[in-house]
């Protein structure tokens, strides 16, 4: 890192692009060397706010080059591998949204290769670093609730995504569950079996690329306790996340609580707004994962989550999808 | 029913017999002739509250009695089926608390003799009474959500029984996760195929008798809908009762709310109290399903929660147990 | 008493009677002897509820009865002096709704027939045995809260009373605020000074009678301690009652949650419903101050709130009309 | 503007001033050019984070300049006048903290240049940027509560500002419940009339500066309607503001939630967490104010709050400082 500062190169400029390059642009620590998207004019449209010296339409140009010192991936899945690859062979630091790849075999080779050349990765599970599930590890690891029992969390997208988004997700576990997965992991520890039931319940493209809308998947942990995931495509009140660990000593519920600190009495009792989307649920998470990444780059300690989390997500949600077709509880040991 | 009143026995003084004397000694239309226990001391006690006439110890002498228009059924479950019968055998009225039996067979038994008789006879399953149930039942009736497409309801008890009762309660699904059970079929409709979970946390009592302290039970509903039901024997916070109904156009959630109309801040933020157990949760549902009960007797409409609903939660009841044993998903047209 | 039976007579069969008469009902250790409203087919509704003997249109004729252990007056104020004094002279117990009187003379000439007859006698401030003001009255009396400093209290009726009722009413702070000062000296103890501001600001009728619709009232304590009393006859959303004690080590506030323990999510957030009056927000209130008033004179001892309470929240609600009509502050050692 | 930027100096590196620095920071289209205070390191500590080009230790330096084309002020209050002179003289956009001066003659004076020079001028009342409190006051103007009739609004501050702070704070009605003043004319419009109450409850030092730690302030509006203001200096429990707006149609509570989206059920209930102080509160509002500021500066709109707003509040806070000094209520045609 010349003068102190961490050099990055932004890849991708979509949705998910642009919410990290808000964040870039306020960490005074991080300099934005370049930005790259397919779309031009999409990296040129970020440029001013990081205030990026280049941009390009090639990322195998930002892998490669010297003066970079982390790479922070927000392009498509299929890319992710090969760039984690190349990035790790000329050793940068890797901040990668999720998924690795949406096979285990891809995804073990790109970590691999992260774990031979020995540098940090960090997976985008963003909801880690939300103020509320951050606060419940802590209780948690703390032994406030002593052992722990059952463990409960819904995750509802208020639509479903598009056609070509939908043909190359996955499939709803691998896709939307996982980052449900990832947060019973964190909170309770590794998963031992699942057992997942799904519908179709409101949208015929999922049927047509044999997925799910609906789904309610049970979990058993390594500890013994057990869980249950609900999922749907589609909430009209907006994003739902709600999450329950319940234990020896109590309970904790990661709650959203209403999105705007304002209650409206009518004439029929009383309504308070909702959040509708993980952007703006989760907006200070995804500015602390953030600086928790950079943080870990310039401390040198290897980043959370990391390698493994990118790793067991995947496995159980290739197990829940195994399970759904099969018809039938699916051990991890299988996957 | 002489006098326009209608004469009610009471059969049980123990802690459910006790709730149903309060109400019923504020029913203007009720006169409760006879208060029945074993324990004579006991019926002796609830004598005044009801301004009963008598007492006995032998509950078919109430059942028998021609001057008595209805029965009020709160005695050990192992007694129930044999009392439904001889009561309905004299044309009585029968409220009686749930289960009818343990087994199926027992249950179609007594049930089949109430049918044949033609008495008004309903199951005590309080929660659809109570005001949070009962509108979310008239708003899904109405058709405010829509489709329905999941469920999921939380039973958990403040702590577990004593090794006497759980010795004779048939195990958790049958014993608690009965009252989920109907109130999955209240709000959703049928269900048709269960997959269970379950384990031993924290109670060795319950492994003595091949039982569990904790579960998370897969529901699938006629109607397509997936669910899940959440149990455990213990929970320091007290009683946990949470149901959430989601759906095409929203979702409803039956929440209790702190038992005390109070917020205390203080110096780590602030705190409110939470219910501890059923009888403080559902004291208003307890009054209003009595009261649906004589207005049905005095309407001579069939009552509800009724013979049906005895029996299908039951069957659930008896899949989960199964599912649990066996390991596997069962469908309700096994049992 | 005879039989170890509270006699009681019910004066009065109006909306409160009716209430007090659900719960006299369901006392075993009260016996209702008759019931009295000058419209007798009122009386006679209530008879069979609370299993009256008698009924009767004159008051007199129950105040002077000798088989009569307790009187629950409910009558229009204006009789409740006269009937408290004909009460007291022949020894019964008395629980007289708020006001005694409009003024303070006859207040203070009852209140000394009370006094010379050494009856029982407790005046009808519900709320005080609402569960969230009683447990906040127990915090604050063990000292949960340290020194007091600040008070509030909003008091919001649905709809504006009638023409008739306002125009004997005594005006909005004798009539409505007269609970808000109630609870304030119960909460925080003896008031020296109000300054009370008022306006019409939506009902006309108030206007007519010199009267006002809306006021917001400052109290000072003895303790030195400030407090607030905000009041409307009219809120479109129902009961509005919060009411918050702030502390040196925190703050209380008592909060009517939803009546319904349901939250509905739609499209645009989530809605609770709300109390719609004093009947349904304190229900449990009214059964619970008889219950009281009926174990103070089974046990011989003074009930709570009694003469002193009657008086003194009257004087504040004198001193706040004196308040708004000179346009000053007025301590209230000039009442 | 050069380059289509807008070059800032930003005076003042304390606590508010590395608040907006980091907005700054944020902003693409702002350039900060210079960071100013007299303790130079203060300065250089911010340095970095804003990517200043240069520090200076003096004030009248940074308005003085030509490629500076607003400035930021966040130095003590005592300096806020001369500095907004300044800096309109040589034509510059101004951001302020509030207040512009303590008395009324200074404030007039200063924004009279401001008016004279035709610059932009916004004073730093952030909570109107606060989502809660500009989505009512959006419900407001919309006329979505009809008449509006009543208001109320509690400030308190977790604990007393040093002695110091306080000798030149101005008092309490000054320093902190201009900020509820300026609330209430934003969400109920101009203020005709005040009564204030206040105490010394715990804070020696405020008596010593006759000063008071805790008040009660009566409002009148221009529309009629009625207000009241709780203060206190010291809140065990954090950072304490709720507002409440209530008319024709309903009402609306800006109320802050708690600042952890986590429930805890423990033994005794639940509990949440709350804020700490204006800073965790109001985060996003500063950084809000600071956006709608430059957005007008690039639009050449004029800001809002402006120098109306900054004049009336401490109008208002004047009339209260009076009405409690000489124990009357005071008209704000007084001041």
């Amino acid at each position: 890192m010349k003068n102190d500062k961490i050099t990055v190169g932004l890849l991708g400029a979509g949705r998910i692009g642009q919410e990290h390059a808000k964040n870039l642009a306020a960490f005074p620590q991080v300099e934005v060397a370049v930005v790259c998207d397919p779309r031009i004019e999409a990296a040129e449209a970020i440029r001013p706010l990081v205030r990026a010296r280049e941009v390009t339409a090639f990322p195998e140009q930002v892998v490669s080059r010297n003066d970079v010192d982390a790479v922070v991936i927000c392009t498509p899945t299929d890319t992710h591998a090969a760039l984690i690859e190349a990035a790790a062979e000329t050793g940068k630091a890797i901040f990668c949204e999720k998924p690795v790849a949406l096979d285990l075999t891809r995804t073990q080779q790109a970590l691999a290769t992260v774990a031979k050349k020995g540098v940090a990765f960090q997976i985008g599970f963003q909801r880690r670093f939300d103020s509320g599930y951050a606060e419940a590890k802590r209780r948690v690891v703390a032994g406030v609730l002593g052992r722990l029992d059952q463990f409960r969390t819904v995750g509802r997208d208020p639509a479903p995504p598009p056609k070509e988004y939908l043909a190359k997700s996955g499939g709803l576990f691998l896709d939307q569950t996982i980052h449900e997965f990832d947060i019973a992991r964190f909170l309770m520890g590794d998963v031992t079996e699942v057992n997942a039931w799904g519908a179709v319940r409101f949208h015929p493209d999922a049927s047509e690329f044999g997925d799910i809308d609906t789904a309610t998947t049970l979990l058993r942990f390594a500890s013994g306790a057990l869980g249950v995931v609900e999922n749907s495509r589609r909430a009209v009140y907006g994003y739902d996340m709600v999450t329950e660990v319940f234990g020896e000593n109590g309970k904790l519920v990661v709650q959203a609580e209403p999105k705007t600190p304002l209650r409206h009495y009518h004439r029929d009792g009383y309504k308070l707004d909702h959040y509708h989307f993980f952007m703006d649920r989760f907006g200070p998470a995804f500015r602390a994962e953030l600086q928790a990444f950079f943080d870990s780059v310039a401390n040198g300690t290897p980043p959370s989550p990391g390698p493994v989390d990118a790793l067991e997500s995947l496995r159980i949600a290739i197990a829940a999808t195994r399970s759904l077709k099969e018809n039938r509880a699916v051990k991890l040991t299988e996957i």
